[in-house]
C-alpha cells in the first residue's frame, strides 16, 4: 500500500549514531546518518549529487561530510560547502537532508515535506527515557517481512499462547480473555484483560504476591507504525491499582516494502537496579521477537512473495485492531497521495 | 507453456511422508504433506487461510494439523475443526485439500478439479511395486531446469553415448540404431533397437551369456510428465525372448516453471536378492542422473534464462518423440485453459 | 543506453585462450572461445543450435568443437561438419561465429555485422606489445558496475587525489591542474597537466632526478570503450622532452548492462628488465583498480539499481570528457539502431 511519508519514523537508537557513518534504507530510500564534530546528529540522502557515490563511503570532517570519490563536502543541511575542483565559491550542489529529532533515547526521521516536521508530534515513549524512573532495555531485530504483517502480529496478541508459550504467552489465556478495540483520529488501541491465570514465564520469577494474576495489556498503534504495549499485572481479584507495570515499545520502521527495522524496548517499575534482571528480560524478549516472531513473519512474507498478499480471513475481535489500524493507515496514505497528485 | 492441472503428479515416495511435515512446491504451489495419527496421507495448500502462515511451520495433532501462529486446526479435508479464539463452532475457514493417492510405492497428487480425480488413471508403474517380483531401487534428483527440457532429454536417448559413455550409454551405438515413434491418444513411445554391440558399462558385470547383445529400449511418456523406460537385453541374434528385463521409471513433477522434481526408480528381473548389486545400480544411476544429466539440463535452463527458450533445431528421428509429446501436452493444456476461460 | 555493436571489443588476453574452453558474456551474449589444434583462436555463440546446450560444456576435437550432449561438431565458422545421428552429409545447422583478431597481445571480438569487421580499425595499443621496446604488465578486474560509470571514472582523473592518495594520486594536485578536452570524429582526449609537485607514490621510488615534477596525463577514449592513458613525467620546469613514459591501457568490455570486463595493462620505457619493478607496478595497479576504484564503481551501480541512473551533476572541466564521450557513444548507438530499424 506504499508508505506514509509525513510521519516520524524511528531511525536509530541515539547511542547507535557516532562520528562513523551509518547507512540504512528507510521507506526504501538510502539514508546516511552520523554525528558532526560538535555532536549534531544528521540524516542525508545517501547519494552524492555529483556522481551518485553513497556518502557513507566517505568520512566526517568536522561539521561536514566528505565524499570518498572527489572530495566534495556537504554541511548538515546538505549544501555543498567545499569543492576543490572549481575556483571560487562551490556551486549549488545539494543533497537532501531529512529532519532528525531526538526523543526518548531514539532518533526520529521525517521522510515527508520538511515544513510539516514538528518534533512535538513524535509518539510519547517517555517510559523508555534512559534517565527516567523506569529500568529500560533496548533491542533491534531486522525482519525480512513487511511492516503490515508485523502490525497484524502486534495488534493481535492472541498468538502469544501458541507462538510464545514459554516466554510472554500463557497457555489457556484465551479462555478468560476480554478484548475491545478503541480508536481515535490517530490511534487504535486493542485492550485485553485476562483473569485469574498463572503469570507467563517471563513474569513468574518476579511475582511473589499470589499464585494467580489478572493482567491488562493495552496495545496502541500510531502512524506510521509506532506501537506501545502497556502491561499491568495485579494479584487476581485485586483492584487496588498496585502491581507491576511493564510497558514495551514496538517501533516499526519500513526498510523496504518487504523488510522492516523493528526497534523494541522494555521498561519496568520494579527492581530497577537489578542489572541481572534487566539482562534476563532482554534475553527473553530477544528470544521472543527474534527466535519466535521473526521466523513466522518471514514465512508469511515468503508466502506473499509466491502467491501475493491476498486478503486473509479475520475471525476474532483480536483481528479487528489490525484491520482498523491498516485501514486508517491506508486512508492517510491515500490522502497524502491525492494531495501530491 | 504452463502446466496441465488435470493430471496425476508424483508428490513423494510413500516412505518419505511420515507424521512430520513435508513442504514442497508442485506446479508452483506450496504444498504441505503429512500423515495423520491414524496413518492417512494428506496434501494441503501450505497456507493457513487466516494469516497466510505456512502450515508446515505447525504440527500434527492426531487427525488434525495445527497452525503455529494462532492454533487453528484443520482436518484432512482442509476444514477448520478447532478455533480457540471464538465461542461455539469454528467458522467456515477452509484450506484447499488435494486428492492424494498411493500407487506403486508413490504418493500421487491431483492439482486440478477434484471431481475429475480418478486414481485408476495413474500411470502403471507396477514393475516398481516394493512387494512385487522385481528388485527395485528408488531415487530423487532436484533439477534447476524445466520439465520440458527433461522430456527432451528422456525422449531422445541418442545423447547417452555422448553424455553417459561410462554408465548407460554405449559408444558407437548410433551405427546400428533403429528407431520409431508410436503415439496414441495419451502417450508417445520412442522405440529404439541396437544390434550386436557390447553391453553398456552398467550391464556388463551382469551379462555373461555372450560378448555382444541386442538391446530394445522403449521410452513411453504419459501426461503430465510420467515416463517409463522398458529395456530388454538379449544375446546378439537371439530371438528367444529370454534375457534381462530392466525397466526404469522417470517421473517428472514440475516444481516451478524452471525447476523439476525428478523421481526415478530402477527395477530388474534378475539377481533380485543381491543387495550389493541393488546398491551398485543405485550408485550408477545416481551418477548418471545427478552427475551427468542434471548439469547439462541446468546449463540449458541457464541458457534459456539469458536468451529465451527459442525453438531449437530437430534433426533426428530421436527428436521426434520429444516434439510430439510436447505438442500433445501443449494441446491438453490449451484445452484445459479454454474450458476455464 | 544499449551497446554499440559495430566495434571491436577486447575479448581476452591472447595468452588466456588455449585448447580448453573459455566462456564469457560479452554485450550480454554468451560466447565460447578456444584455440583449435592448429592454433586458430575461435569465438562462437555459446549455444548449440540443436538443443541450446552451452558449447563450453563440450570439448575441442582437432579443428572442431564437439557438443557435450549429442556429439555434433562445428568448424571455426560455426558450420556443423559432423552429425553422428543422420545418414549422409550433416544438415545446415549453424552456430554464429564472431570475427576474432589478435592485436597487441589481445584478442578482439566484433559483435556487429561481420562484413564490417576490419581489424585495421582496432585501437592502437602497440606500446603494450609483448615483444615491443617497453616493459609491460597485464591485468584483469571484473567489475559489478556498468561501463558508463567506468568511462566517467577514467575520463575524470580528478578523483585520484581523493580515492588513490597512496598510489597514483597526488594530494593537492588540483591546485596546479590545467585541463582541456580535445575531441575528433572517433575519440575524446582529456589532457591534464600538473606542475611542480612531488611525484605520486607509485612513481616516487623510480624518480631520482629532482624532488619535484611536472606531469602530463592524456586519457583518450575510443568507441566501444577502449581507453589509453599516456603519462609523461619530467623534472619540474624541464621542457627538454626527456623523462619517464608510462602509458597504461584501460579496456572496457561490457559483460552485461551492469557488469564490465576491465582489461588493463601498464607499460614503461625505463628499467625494462627489472622484473621486481614490473611486479611492484602490477601490485600497485591491482590495488588501485581492484581495491580502490572497483568498490566505488560498484557502490554507484548499487545506487543506480535502487534509485535509477538519473543524470548526475557535472561541475568541472574533468567531467566534460566523460559527458562528451558518452554523448558521442550514444549518438553512434542511435545511428546503428536507426539503420537496423
Amino acid at each position: 500500500m506504499g508508505f506514509l511519508r509525513n510521519a516520524w519514523y524511528m531511525a536509530a537508537w541515539d547511542h547507535e549514531i557516532g562520528q562513523g557513518l551509518t547507512a540504512k534504507r528507510i521507506l526504501g530510500e538510502p539514508i546516511v546518518m552520523y554525528r558532526t564534530g560538535s555532536g549534531i546528529a544528521v540524516a542525508l540522502h545517501d547519494r552524492c549529487p555529483h556522481k551518485a557515490v553513497p556518502l557513507h563511503a566517505g568520512r566526517v570532517e568536522g561539521e561536514l561530510i566528505q565524499c570518498a570519490y572527489h572530495g566534495l563536502r556537504f554541511d548538515t543541511h546538505g549544501v555543498c560547502q567545499h569543492n576543490p575542483h572549481i575556483k571560487g565559491a562551490p556551486n549549488k550542489l545539494c543533497v537532501r537532508a531529512y529532519p532528525l529529532a531526538k526523543r526518548h533515547g531514539a532518533l526520529w526521521i521525517w521522510m515527508g515535506e520538511p515544513e510539516r516536521a514538528n518534533a512535538d508530534t513524535i509518539s510519547d515513549y517517555s517510559w523508555f527515557d534512559v534517565d527516567g524512573p523506569y529500568a529500560v532495555t533496548h533491542g533491534y531485530t531486522h525482519v525480512e517481512g513487511g511492516f503490515g504483517i508485523m502490525m497484524d502480529n502486534l495488534l493481535d496478541l492472541s498468538h502469544a499462547e501458541y507462538l510464545h508459550p514459554n516466554t510472554v504467552g500463557t497457555p489457556g489465556s484465551s479462555g478468560s480473555l476480554q478484548t475491545s478495540v478503541v480508536a481515535g483520529d490517530d490511534y487504535v488501541t486493542v485492550k485485553r484483560k485476562v483473569f485469574d491465570l498463572p503469570p507467563s514465564a517471563v513474569f513468574r520469577p518476579h511475582w511473589s504476591r499470589s499464585e494467580r494474576i489478572d493482567q491488562v495489556s493495552d496495545m496502541t498503534w500510531r502512524p506510521g507504525a509506532n506501537l506501545l504495549l502497556d502491561i499491568r499485572l495485579s494479584a487476581a481479584g485485586d483492584n487496588s491499582g498496585e502491581g507491576l507495570h511493564f510497558p514495551s515499545a514496538h517501533i516499526l520502521t519500513p526498510e523496504t516494502e518487504r523488510t522492516t527495522h523493528y526497534f523494541w524496548a522494555v521498561a519496568r517499575n520494579f527492581k530497577q537496579d537489578d542489572r541481572q534482571l534487566t539482562s534476563a528480560i532482554k534475553d527473553a524478549f530477544q528470544q521472543t521477537f527474534t527466535g519466535e516472531d521473526k521466523p513466522i513473519i518471514e514465512a508469511i512474507q515468503r508466502q506473499f512473495d509466491i502467491e501475493g498478499d491476498v486478503p486473509t480471513a479475520n475471525f476474532t475481535i483480536g483481528d479487528g485492531g489490525g484491520v482498523r489500524a491498516k485501514r486508517m493507515l491506508a486512508g492517510l496514505i491515500a490522502g497524502e497521495q491525492s494531495v501530491r497528485a
